[in-house]
């Protein structure tokens, strides 16, 4: 920890009280929870039999029909090395070999952040919230749909500081056009270093702005530490089905050589990119993140490996991503015993849906994707916030709705407490046996109405007459007034002024030599 | 079965093919479901000692403080007889007594349908959806939010049969108050035959509105069927806490001793009707179905009986109910598994929520309902279909929105497809090796892409372009043009005019002598 002491952390070091004012004051009264310790069971859907054949199914894929990785001498000879049959770009990995090689990563790992009090626990019973990933354009109420710009980069990443139950600061909350592509990353990571102090993610659209994150992160957090601990998590997408390529393969090696976390994710829409069945896509999705995983741990035995798995299925209409629908959930609940099977923390879910409006669909998209995510034992969720039609747009609307569901995903994982004061029957007797005949006036319901029902931030519970007096508003235009609040409440938490420089100084200068032309 | 053939089913016994297209017809093309033989698991959230403590507990607030049977001296003689304390009104059940009574009714029942094929299997790991029941008011989009009247409640009835999974035509799908409250329970019980074909439910306002209802089931089944099968299962209220009322005790005891079922359902909103913790709340839910349950029992052994709980929590701010929170799913799937441990069927959840609008809100609450009441393993969902701010109105397209909900989360409840053709070998092995590189292709894909994914009837995933194009309409907006197809595309199932004859004279005939004025 002495890295850490020396750079952002050292002045965090407070006392509790004075500490926990501070953040309320810097979060505009907003309590930060820290993730989810989960005290309920996961959902399982499949019994020991069929994970037997799935894995077994994904090992015949690996074996027989082999998995490529794509322009990437180097990935090849690693493989070949290790004891895979290699014939072109494609790699037929032996029965047992992923297995073997995936034994060296951990089952759970700390992102640390660098406010040590917003450092996450991956994997095992932890669920770890990260906003909305990717998404060129931007919506709100007021504006409509337009492209995202490093202005709203920057809001979206104040609202996710701003937000209780969102313990991530995640990554491309939304695509910055206005700057260009190939100086975009360093403000990215700057913006989440200087607008957050909770964890986040790298860039990995190229080799090289991969290695700026961790450039950037070492200015943060000190060489040895980041050599030593994870303190970034990026995503490497699988360009399903069966092949990595050369970009995220780069990206991917950077990373685990620099010891962050890695999420191996096959980006799946069923039916184009995977089998239309659902055993189907969960034998090509284990194939490739076995694969994927292994490969990481080649790089660097004990680099942080997430199992990851975006997997939506298609309108066999149109072709177009459908949310919300009963195979996905299939495919996650599946999913997640995979990876627990295999060791890893496993990254699924989030509140994804095809609205192009937060109205009805969007929201009960997002609940059908949200709550699976949680009763299936996600460890790390992306798109938990502000997801809108099919991840092409970053909402402000649906954000604040979204993070209401999370606190009450939050609250639902802490189970049913069990403890004397939780039986409550001494409130029961009272009102059995008079003379009280309802409970708002016992003792045991004044000692524990503060605490006792979560709160809606979004949810109108008023008569329809009040309703109607306040102007018949549906959820959205609520949500509106809230993003509004959560911005003008924001007050950005402090930064080592000394670690600010550093960073500014360097983005300059890579600035400087990098292109602005697309790239 | 001989009365059954004898009564409305003897029509229907042509070959499958005949009545599936003749099915397919009358439901404007909408293919009818049967009711849920659930393939997955049920999520527990208590373990066997958190169970033991409630009904310990439960145990202890019968036996020690007492329940109250008002204004019913034949119940409190009853209770008398089989051994229990009775102070005035106040019942002290010794432990064990309520487990022994309960003993003789089934775990699992048969409701039979006019139409044997939508006759439902109630307990075990079976699901029936209904839709909502009691609201005053309807909303739709044109017309806004009024009082219901029996044009609603016909069209509701015809929507509910016309829903692929809605199992069931529930009770009071609104009420019509544009007919006098002494005659109204004639008019709904006779749409419920007239207008559907699925199971329905009985009156419960008045003993003697329970016994027409018997009397025209019996009209419709034939007498012996009646006595010796379930053709109604009707709702019973608890009036928590620890109360059971003289109108609904009226009812119970028609009800029970013509051998139909009942839902014994303590209606709380916790922090009022019961303590604010969730372990409080499910021992006094426990107590009170215990009770409840017990006492059909006595009224005749072997009756179909519920274990039925509606569970909501209230704004400790306001005291107006709130739904769609995490406390009423965590009673939800707690509730679950004390019916479960009893060997009662389970009625709870649906489609609840706070909102006026058929909004994000709505869906979002709604969702984190029915999630629940899916994974926990409710036997008997009422309100799943058409339920809006907090049970006040009954939206019409709220309806079709929640359909299309139920027909995925039974989809779900299927599970996943373990076969060859669910593991899909075949085409993973195609795509892997070539020359197909996507799934569309593929001789697995074109076999099974019909039924490979659930489509839905609301959502819209065209582009945003294409959206925009089309009026950049919300979820509600296209529920409008859909419950408005499902009347239009209506057809009346057949019904015997025989028995339509007896039922409409025995109406008019009770009409005559009921008064028309509130009662």
């Amino acid at each position: 920890m002495s890295e850490l002491e020396q750079g952002a952390g050292r002045r965090r070091r407070a006392g509790g009280g004075r500490e926990a004012r501070r953040d309320a004051r810097a979060a505009g009264g907003n309590v930060q929870l820290p993730f989810i310790r989960r005290k309920i069971a996961t959902f399982d859907i499949l019994d020991e039999e069929a994970l037997e054949i799935i894995e077994a199914n994904a090992e015949t894929a690996l074996s027989e029909f082999g998995i490529e990785f794509r322009e990437d001498e180097e990935a090849l000879a690693m493989w070949k090395d290790a004891g895979a049959e290699v014939d072109g770009e494609r790699v037929c990995i032996p029965r047992g070999l992923c297995r073997q090689l995936i034994a060296t990563a951990p089952a759970q790992f700390t992102q640390h952040a660098r406010n040590p009090e917003r450092s996450v626990e991956i994997g095992g019973k932890n669920t770890v919230f990260a906003p909305v990933y990717g998404p060129p354009f931007v919506r709100d109420l007021d504006g409509g749909r337009r492209y995202g710009t490093m202005e709203d980069f920057r809001n979206f990443v104040k609202l996710a500081y701003m937000a209780p139950a969102l313990h991530h600061s995640g990554g491309t909350v939304c695509e910055p056009v206005d700057v260009p592509v190939a100086k975009r990353h360093l403000d990215m990571v700057y913006s989440h270093i200087r607008w957050s102090d909770k964890p986040f993610m790298g860039s990995v659209t190229h080799p090289m702005r991969a290695e700026d994150s961790v450039t950037m992160a070492k200015l943060v957090f000190g060489d040895q530490f980041v050599d030593d601990n994870c303190v970034m998590v990026s995503l490497i997408n699988a360009n399903s089905p069966m092949v990595f390529d050369a970009t995220m393969l780069g990206a991917l090696k950077v990373y685990a050589r620099a010891g962050q976390g890695t999420v191996i994710s096959p980006f799946i829409l069923a039916g184009a990119m995977s089998p239309v069945t659902v055993a189907g896509t969960l034998t090509q999705i284990l194939a490739e993140v076995m694969a994927g995983a292994a490969f990481a741990q080649m790089c660097r035995p004990g680099a942080p490996v997430i199992f990851g798995t975006f997997a939506s299925s298609i309108s066999m209409q149109s072709g177009a991503p459908t949310f919300g629908t009963p195979e996905p959930s299939l495919v996650l609940y599946g999913a997640a015993q995979l990876a627990r099977r295999l060791g890893l923390p496993f990254r699924s879910g989030g509140s994804l849906c095809a609205s192009k409006a937060a109205d009805a669909q969007a929201a009960y998209e997002s609940a059908q994707t949200l709550i699976p995510t949680v009763m299936g034992g996600v460890n790390f969720t992306l798109h938990a916030a502000g997801w809108l039609e099919g991840g092409l747009v970053s909402s402000y609307e649906k954000f604040v709705m979204d993070c209401d569901q999370l606190a009450m995903m939050q609250r639902f994982s802490e189970g049913v407490d069990m403890t004397e004061n939780g039986q409550a029957m001494d409130a029961i007797q009272q009102v059995a046996t008079g003379p009280e005949t309802h409970y708002l006036g016992t003792a045991h319901t004044q000692a524990n109405f503060q605490t006792a029902f979560y709160r809606s931030t979004i949810a109108d519970n008023n008569s329809y007459e009040q309703w109607e007096a306040e102007g018949s508003k549906t959820a959205d235009q609520r949500a509106n007034a809230l993003w509004k609040k959560w911005l003008a409440d924001y007050q950005a938490p402090d930064l080592d002024p000394s670690i600010d420089e550093a960073l500014l100084s360097f983005i300059e200068q890579k600035k400087a030599i990098l292109p602005d032309g697309e790239t």
